[in-house]
């Protein structure tokens, strides 16, 4: 089961329709990329909403067009508002994506990581060491840093895919994308993305994004993948280091061309 | 009742003076938006402060020259600390200012920004579908984004003006500021401004802390809308995209010239 | 006992072990700073991670290489964990850092910091009214800002790192590092550097980070503020004003030089 090359062209197919859907995405996400994250779903034409009591979580995950779970800054209270928000979303047939931050290693979000797995996310986003870890296949990393090639998780990530029937993105320096029974591969970007915090929590919000859209999901969600990592590289070749990168990228999403490319 | 334009002058001749002042503003904001918050009144040469637990929370109030209340990320823990800030301040006879960020969708913070009202607020600033939803005119947006133009919500700001004493900022391509006897209107900034998280935030945090200028408030909170215009449309024309516009903005509210002009 | 002026070569020699080492800090810091302290410490080359949950907190503290305590946006919930994670770290011998933000005003805050003296930190970083206050010499400034000289808290500073065999750094237009015996000072930086939030939050991460350094643990420290004086200096001299300086401070902590310096 070898990987296909996500073409181009899907990925910049992909970039209008995103755009005029202007998907209203629910982030529960963790502290510290709330900002950066609300910033690049504005900077690709989505529109963010963070709102994080249980009650009103249930309330806007039924109004929203996707939601984003992910479990970075988790807490005893946070999880059970995510709980609420997801059985919410699910009930309204949105759907939702899970980012499992830093799984394996702590008790309290890896316990919620497995929980949430049974509730049927669209897509699932994370480096090698946490989808290896979310598959049972490893202990996870020491942290938010992957210690595995995406290539080494993609068997476990095929498993998951199959097993929750949803699509598992392991991002590295190649992406791969999965729902277990086809496989795409991106590639591109740069190191300086990994030198800046929030790149990977704010794809997830973008897959959480694009699971709005119509079509073929494994293709759009990898047309997310695609845009970052086209924009990575692009706001690399204008950066100095990983301060001006941030603007550069923010700047290379809003520019990125939606036009067919060969 | 026809609202007057506000004048460049005015807003020229109150900048000097806010940053002679300096206000020390306790903003209670929301998750997403605390840094782009700090770093636009530090810009502005105001100094802000976060203290969130409710006993601080009502220690600082006291302290402080102003109070912001943002509703955006609310919790019910949240809104305990907020209440007891907020009497703290009113009992200190320290302004305090209400960005109800989507009210009317969400039962929670609905409840509580109609229990706020009561408590006096010396200023209130939404968008048209927040403004809206808070005079009872309206259920309120989606969620973060405005559905209503501003001018459309305008009869129901100095309605709110009227009725709570207040003043009120409907922000939008064109803003309103009412006490419900006099109306202001800033016109300027850019779109780019809507593209980036936190602006509107920001701004409600230095409408609180212009509150603690001396002199006519009306006017006082309407130059604050039009420093932000200003800035905003400077920034625009140095940017490339919403990623650039962020750090232009606060460069541009850094170097606002305070001169009188024409 | 004359400060002695932290040499240029010490810093420069320090910069590569840092990098290599690339310390993994366990960052329970305020709300406000979250994003800005993890994109400094990766422009230097550390792994940052922030593990909020009382529990949690308790096992990453002791997997991590160094622990931040940062009492800024204090509660009670995360004053629990915080305690929970400062005993583990010292369990396993972790160094941690204690950023006493605003304490002496605030009651809660105050109670907390005087505890967790209690406990060793390995370092303390705080601007001269805090760490006046902590020492018990005042009651503190009004909020953020400090309103004393960092020379004027210097013996204050000294008996604190005396009384609890700690290092004690007093950040401010010169920056003094004390154990009570030895005194360093670092000089340089530029005013910008205040109009920011975060600068001094983050620069408690660094020194936290520094601990994990083997070596001399007050020169260590001492570099961790010289790299910042010296990337606030070079940023200063490329920016228009605060906005375009946070990318610009990033980028020169990336590209300071680790080379030895004459």
């Amino acid at each position: 089961m070898q990987p296909d090359l996500h073409s181009r062209t899907a990925a910049a197919h992909a970039l209008p329709l995103f755009r005029r859907r202007s998907p209203l995405v629910h982030c529960m996400t963790n502290d510290v990329v709330q900002t950066f994250t609300a910033n690049v779903l504005l900077a690709l034409g989505a529109s963010p909403a963070m709102v994080i009591d249980a009650q009103e979580a249930a309330q806007f995950a039924a109004i929203a067009d996707a939601l984003l779970i992910n479990v970075g800054t988790l807490t005893e209270a946070r999880a059970q508002a995510m709980r609420a928000a997801v059985i919410s979303a699910s009930a309204a047939q949105k759907p939702w994506t899970l980012d499992p931050v830093a799984v394996g290693a702590l008790t309290l979000r890896s316990r919620f990581c497995h929980e949430l797995l049974t509730l049927r996310p669209a897509a699932i986003r994370g480096n090698a060491s946490e989808i290896l870890a979310l598959a049972g296949a490893s202990a996870g990393g020491r942290g938010v840093d992957t210690t595995d090639t995406a290539a080494a998780a993609l068997p476990a990530a095929q498993d998951l895919g199959r097993s929750f029937s949803t699509i598992v993105v392991v991002t590295g320096e190649v992406d791969y994308i999965t729902d277990g029974q086809r496989t795409l591969a991106v590639s591109g970007g740069n190191a300086l993305m990994t030198r800046v915090v929030g790149t990977g929590c704010a794809l997830s919000a973008v897959v959480a994004a694009s699971g709005a859209l119509s079509g073929d999901r494994l293709s759009n969600v990898a047309s997310a993948c695609a845009w970052f990592k086209q924009a990575g590289s692009q706001a690399a070749g204008h950066s100095g280091g990983p301060g001006s990168f941030i603007p550069a990228f923010l700047d290379a999403l809003w520019t990125l061309e939606g036009e067919v490319q060969a």
